[in-house]
């Protein structure tokens, strides 16, 4: 039997317990659920029991108190270059064709294995921080981050990036970055294969893409119909949209996580549906509004096909954060405005694309994103109790409308505390800042002349 | 001479000096102004020294060293119901006619002075922690808001709300109380005369308001043109734009500060510029997302007319939080969206409506929201040492879109520090507490089946 599901012995102690917390235990419509006056216990880094029965002792060899606080899932940051914090605003206020081949790919000619480490390490950081639990990244010198989520104590998705500019030797890397790391880190980490997108890596390696990832029984992870001018341009030069040309090439088939699907139209929504079971969408609205991308991913129309959505931050040299907390904020109250309907995306449904939405997104529906017996103990406590919170009339309205993300007192991750009333236990804060720093003003130098790669898709 | 502006000894040493920071010294285009190494004196509550001069010599009876930091005006609220911070959460979801008439206008039936008091001081905490230093009040028993002015000691300009369904006490009690407390708190509030909309307000009221303000030399603070609908339901009903009633009464002709102004059309625009030295708009684009209301405040074309726009949270019952830097954080990325162009409203430009813009709105400009010599000495001192705002390569970025309300270390309102290194100093946290959230419970009761209002606008 697999260590990671074997049940552990519930007549022995928990490893820790989590009691008096009011936990988010439902997020099915209309209203998401909470239990006030609730135990989470955790054994073997999964959740053990949730219950709010007073009558059952608690037994556990450490106890935190959560009075006052909000027990729900670990955040899931379903999309990002988790590194790419060395270019937190450096390319600001431009639009996306000036921010790749004026600023950001020419920067990043500059960027070594070491600033990933760096820039994975300040971004994990950030995200303990906001109580996000695992991300999935996609970028260059992955083994680095790979490290750094090790080192950080994270859960994450990983893969290696590539273009068919760097031949086939970018997909071999990515491929072999998939087999090496899948399952390390105690089970903390998984991987994908990761093309960077239709218009940077032509169908023959998607296709191969594909395979491999059926092969190692992963998911592809690519960026495809960014915004709405790539979909044309590709309906323009052959025909199909990025959506179809990832149907053809097998890509879909393999499982997907597709980011940003802004530019997803009415067509595509069919093709997706048929893999509604194995694909997903990643969601940064903030990113999107900032670049003024126009139409926005159909939300609406995916989740009625029954496709998973997700929240993500992208990299924050576009949105600045890697608040998953701030992603569905902006996702909650921009929606209603595009649907034209204030009852819509309510404060339960913002909270469901948190939870199952995101880890659907992932592959790891039930096993992430909710507090339920068997999940990975990935659990944050939020603190209600500032005046900027009170009173709470409705809890969900409170962590999706008013919560801050200092709120988050305390970050666990399959059961090990990552940060404890706001003191981080895995990251060590002025060595690595004053190291990061210092590259960060290097990796800006756009003296060389030179990109990594030319944006026209 | 007024003592407020008689110039304080410059022999003498300073009240208070802040050294070390990165003073933000200037917003005007195409980049906001930042001085590394800025020492700011403050002598009689009014900035009396800002430069970046090492060798000049810093004396002062207190020093706060403020490295690391950056020194910005404080922020203000142009319109708020701060009070209403005990029905924050209670009508979620809902559309703007179901949000009055179902929710909120039953539940102000239950309203009574001391909970305004107690709200307003909720408000107070909260905008001090998050650095708002001035806010614009339009409520009910505004006597005790005031109290809770004086007792926070934030400025305000504070307006007591009226409907024509009061007769002519509502707006006789509103321009008693713009007498009352004109000038009170050593100078920090301000008042104005508050008609609560054109829709709710005859034209006679109006009428009469207007010359009062004009007798007082206040402004009219009021809803108008709130949204399309507004705007339409008016122009059918009397041929007439909400902004052109305003005109006809005479209220812009008074100086006006107008709340919300998403319904204001084209021809609006010439009216509104006919008055741009005393009329100003106020923008708090969350509540209106949240509510769907469709287009939005022209910024760009009033703007362009030379009107002032600010920004505002209106009450948390609608927007959930007096957060001003959330405000311009979802002002910059929502406007960019709608202009359809990534490099309007730049950082720099969210700070201007931030600092002189929103002071014009308030017919401030040149004592608030910037730092200068001779302006109210209303300081707050953000910390970007987060690792959410790391590395820092544009400080304007950095405020715009990384800051989280939490990084604001100190709020420092005419010299005097109200929160220092996050611990309030002027309001005690659990006995206000305790007594709010026992009288928040019972104002959300609706059993007595009345309202204050009706809404039909």
């Amino acid at each position: 039997m697999d260590p990671a599901t074997e049940p552990a012995d519930p007549t022995a102690p928990a490893d820790l317990a989590i009691v008096n917390c009011t936990a988010l235990v439902g997020t099915t419509t209309p209203r998401a659920q909470f239990a006030p006056g609730a135990t989470i216990e955790i054994r073997d880094g999964r959740l053990s029991r949730i219950d709010a029965n007073p009558l059952e002792p608690v037994r556990a060899r450490e106890v935190i108190d959560a009075r006052g606080m909000v027990a729900m899932p670990g955040l899931i940051n379903t999309h990002s270059h988790a590194a790419m914090t060395f270019l937190r605003g450096a390319a600001e206020d431009v639009a996306v064709s000036a921010w790749f081949n004026d600023y950001i790919w020419p920067m990043e000619v500059n960027v070594g294995e070491r600033d990933v480490y760096l820039g994975t390490m300040v971004a994990a950081a950030e995200m303990i921080e906001c109580g996000v639990t695992t991300f999935a990244d996609h970028y260059f010198f992955m083994d680095e981050a790979a490290r750094a989520v090790v080192d950080s104590g994270l859960r994450a998705n990983l893969g290696s990036a590539f273009f068919s500019t760097q031949g086939d030797d970018g997909l071999a890397d990515s491929v072999a970055f998939a087999e090496r790391w899948s399952g390390a880190a105690g089970g903390r980490i998984t991987t994908c294969i990761a093309p960077h997108a239709p218009y940077t890596v032509n169908d023959q390696h998607l296709r191969r893409a594909a395979d491999e990832a059926r092969r190692l029984g992963v998911k592809v992870h690519l960026h495809a119909s960014e915004d709405i001018a790539q979909a044309r341009s590709s309906i323009t030069s052959r025909g199909l949209t990025p959506i179809q040309v990832l149907d053809e090439t097998g890509v879909l088939d393999a499982g997907t996580i597709i980011a940003h699907g802004n530019g997803i139209v009415d067509d595509d929504i069919p093709v997706l549906a048929r893999y509604r079971d194995r694909v997903g969408v990643t969601h940064g609205p903030k990113g999107y509004f900032k670049f003024a991308l126009g139409p926005i991913t159909p939300i609406a129309a995916l989740r009625a096909a029954g496709v998973p959505v997700g929240y993500c931050t992208d990299g924050v040299a576009s949105n600045n954060t890697m608040d998953i907390l701030e992603s569905m904020r902006v996702a909650a109250i921009t929606q209603k405005q595009i649907a034209g309907d204030a009852t819509y995306f309510n404060a339960g449904m913002a909270l469901d694309i948190a939870g199952p939405g995101s880890a659907a997104v992932l592959g790891q529906r039930g096993a992430l994103g909710e507090l339920t017996v068997g999940a990975h103990a990935d659990v944050i406590l939020v603190d209600l109790d500032g005046f900027h919170c009170q009173p709470v009339h409705d809890v969900a309205a409170a962590l999706v409308y008013s919560v801050q993300p200092s709120d988050v007192r305390t970050t666990i991750v399959g059961g090990r505390v990552l940060m404890r009333d706001r003191q981080l236990l895995t990251i060590e804060r002025e060595p690595l800042l004053a190291e990061f720093r210092l590259r960060s003003k290097e990796i800006t130098d756009r003296t060389h002349g030179r990109s990594i790669q030319d944006y026209t898709p």
